[in-house]
């Protein structure tokens, strides 16, 4: 196989078909052909019923208006050639594809007869609609060493994040070669992609490590109401919106000059694992609670006053001259106007992952931001340093990943790397 | 205070409000006596604005139809007085009917100024329906021991589940002094109460393990359609329905004269962590996992023919005079003709608790059922023992629980204990 010229749509590959039927038993040729590209899917917006096209000029999943579920996972790429990870990926657009339009991964049980091999979908996701479901693929900067002659194509912006003030990193949580995002408004089938995509990498690429998340935390269109964090506090109130194309393009999208040409139209996405200290939190006081923010836990407009999207007034002091929102405050400090214009699109999840061995809730908010430079969230967090909300977080896991842009149904997500 | 005379209708006690606000700012007489017991609650199911009453001959959440997501706790009583293990029990019940009618833990916000406490809810759920929540409260064997002076009051039945061939338990996820289920079609809406209750049980009562789930595994009415498990099968096919009330008479609640009369009313709660081993499943042969569950992959239909609803036949046999339903296979051994007549009704959840060190999905079943008596999970269970489907799964937590009745809205959940 020429490696730029396996179009998602032809079917998976011999490999792919032995991710999903186990050793001895490959070669019905399960779904080759067999399965036009599906591409003029309707990008409804109606609940259980939305559906959206995996095929277009950018990934689904980063404007896409926010679902309710995430489950994210990172991937190592094992011992395998360069021609073989571009099958990998065209492998898994072929999949992507398919269960963004609400079939299996594969065809429902074999081709060429019932019972002489596995189903080639593992059939939890059988008789529910998409709800929504958008799956997002992404590279790491380890993806660009010298395993499969990519180091050329690195983005030079696609480096390990530096150390922040605030992390306590999980060296297991960290980084990964691959990255796929998963967001349906029903959990079931966000758990159901990533599964059948981690079968299909069987042999080839390995989880690394995973997250499930619910609630999402940000309003990425203004039709959205602004969710709520685990602090009770509503987050995103100033988030991109997709409404906003002047925006989206200065603040998300890799521009054709920005870097290589495989990148344009595509982002960088950053994951962080943020515990919250949950119990500590709790016992705070309100007041000491909207200090730290900077602005109302009910209403969440700024302590500078006016409702949930009144612009926040930094310059504004009270009867002491002390600032009505601190200068040490969440909201202070990752404001555009504190970070030299730099923002993000915020696209995080709550997640609860049970509890600690002290029975403490084991739960916190994992952040997911693209933006069209990591520079963007270096600057932001950075200015995070002597955030107020540092006393109740911390940062326990952290990757970075460029999201090629989306391909067309001839051709697979990112095919360019090996052009 | 007299023990057995807190209604949950009340308001919190001074130790609940403790609990809200943390030491040093109690006395503030929060939310006592300030909201009336809600109990003209409508029963409504229509998605996310259904809501349910607290208060009511039996507890919700076993025969209210299955709601999609769960957050279950399982809590040790920590040194406390049997006056204040009922208090506990009342401040509960308080939140819990307040929750349930949408409205926070507390009254939001301290009563006597906007800034001196902490707020007496956590937030998350600010603005959100009930999206259908009930909360559910068992108890363990443990609590009858000598601590609280409940030893007679421990019905004979409830004593720790044997060990089961396939059992592979944590101790860490195993018993509980107490449980709290909370279920709602809104993850952030169960996680929320069992966060408030949590806060509530503060210095009482701590998080001993804990378990999330989502797509219910069993209809509990026969409008639900059947969901499926992890495997990809449909699972609670021939579940208990809440519209056969013989059937859930004889088999779900504990009658006058089976046991102590707190208890009248109340059912036997059983939860089991099935961890499944999804990597070996998804590798099997389509075949083999049908002959494993007995029952067709696609459709649910029993292998002895007809639809998902039809009975199975178990004599039916193929064309070598194998029966068509395998003697080993989990529908035949766990079908009512093969128990003696026992029947639970399942109410349990699909859990993905990200991954292993190994890069395997961590997940599986969170086994919920309810029975008049423990013997109906035994008999079940041990009948189970050369289930073919234990190849692919391992128990790891196991935990059983009596759950009194309902209680009425001058009292609560459990004061028949103390009487």
């Amino acid at each position: 196989m020429n490696d730029d010229q396996s179009p998602a749509s032809s079917g998976l590959s011999r490999r792919g078909l032995f991710g999903l039927a186990g050793a001895g038993v490959v070669g019905a040729g399960i779904g080759v052909g067999a399965t036009a590209a599906i591409t003029a899917a309707t990008a409804t917006d109606s609940g259980a019923a939305a559906q959206y096209a995996f095929f277009g000029e950018h990934q689904s999943g980063i404007v896409t208006p926010a679902q309710d579920r995430l489950h994210f996972a990172s991937f190592d790429v094992l011992d395998i050639t360069r021609a073989e990870l571009a099958e990998l990926l065209s492998d898994w657009s072929y999949a992507a594809n398919r269960m963004m339009a609400g079939e299996g991964a594969g065809q429902y049980g074999p081709a060429s007869g019932p019972y002489d091999a596995p189903p080639d979908d593992t059939g939890e996701a059988l008789d529910l609609p998409p709800a929504g479901l958008t799956i997002t693929f992404g590279f790491g900067p380890s993806l660009f060493d010298d395993r499969f002659g990519l180091a050329a194509k690195r983005p030079d912006a696609l480096i390990d994040l530096p150390h922040f003030p605030a992390d306590m990193l999980d060296a297991s949580l960290v980084g990964g070669d691959l990255c796929i995002q998963a967001c349906s408004d029903d959990p079931q089938i966000a758990v159901h992609a990533i599964r059948n995509l981690s079968r299909i990498a069987f042999g080839r690429a390995g989880l690394r490590w995973s997250q499930l998340g619910f609630g999402r935390t940000s309003s990425t269109t203004k039709a959205q109401v602004t969710p709520r964090n685990l602090f009770g506090f509503k987050d995103g109130t100033a988030n991109i919106k997709a409404e906003d194309p002047k925006t989206v393009t200065a603040q998300v999208w890799v521009g054709e000059k920005d870097g290589p040409a495989w990148l344009a139209g595509g982002s960088y996405l950053v994951t962080r694992k943020i515990r919250m200290i949950i119990e500590a939190w709790d016992r705070t006081l309100l007041q000491e609670q909207e200090r730290v923010i900077g602005r109302s836990k009910g209403e969440g407009a700024p302590l500078s006053g006016g409702s949930e999207f009144t612009d926040p007034d930094f310059e504004s002091v009270g009867a002491t001259d002390q600032p009505l929102i601190d200068t040490d405050s969440h909201v202070r400090l990752a404001h555009p106007t504190a970070t030299g214009g730099s923002q993000l699109l915020r696209r995080g999840y709550n997640f609860v992952d049970g509890n600690d061995e002290l029975g403490r809730l084991d739960a916190g908010l994992f952040f997911i931001s693209f933006q069209r430079s990591p520079q963007q969230f270096i600057d932001v967090q950075s200015n995070l340093a002597r955030d107020a909300l540092n006393e109740y977080i911390k940062h326990v896991s952290s990757a970075i990943f460029a999201v090629p842009a989306g391909a067309s149904p001839d051709s697979y997500v990112g095919a360019g790397l090996f052009r």
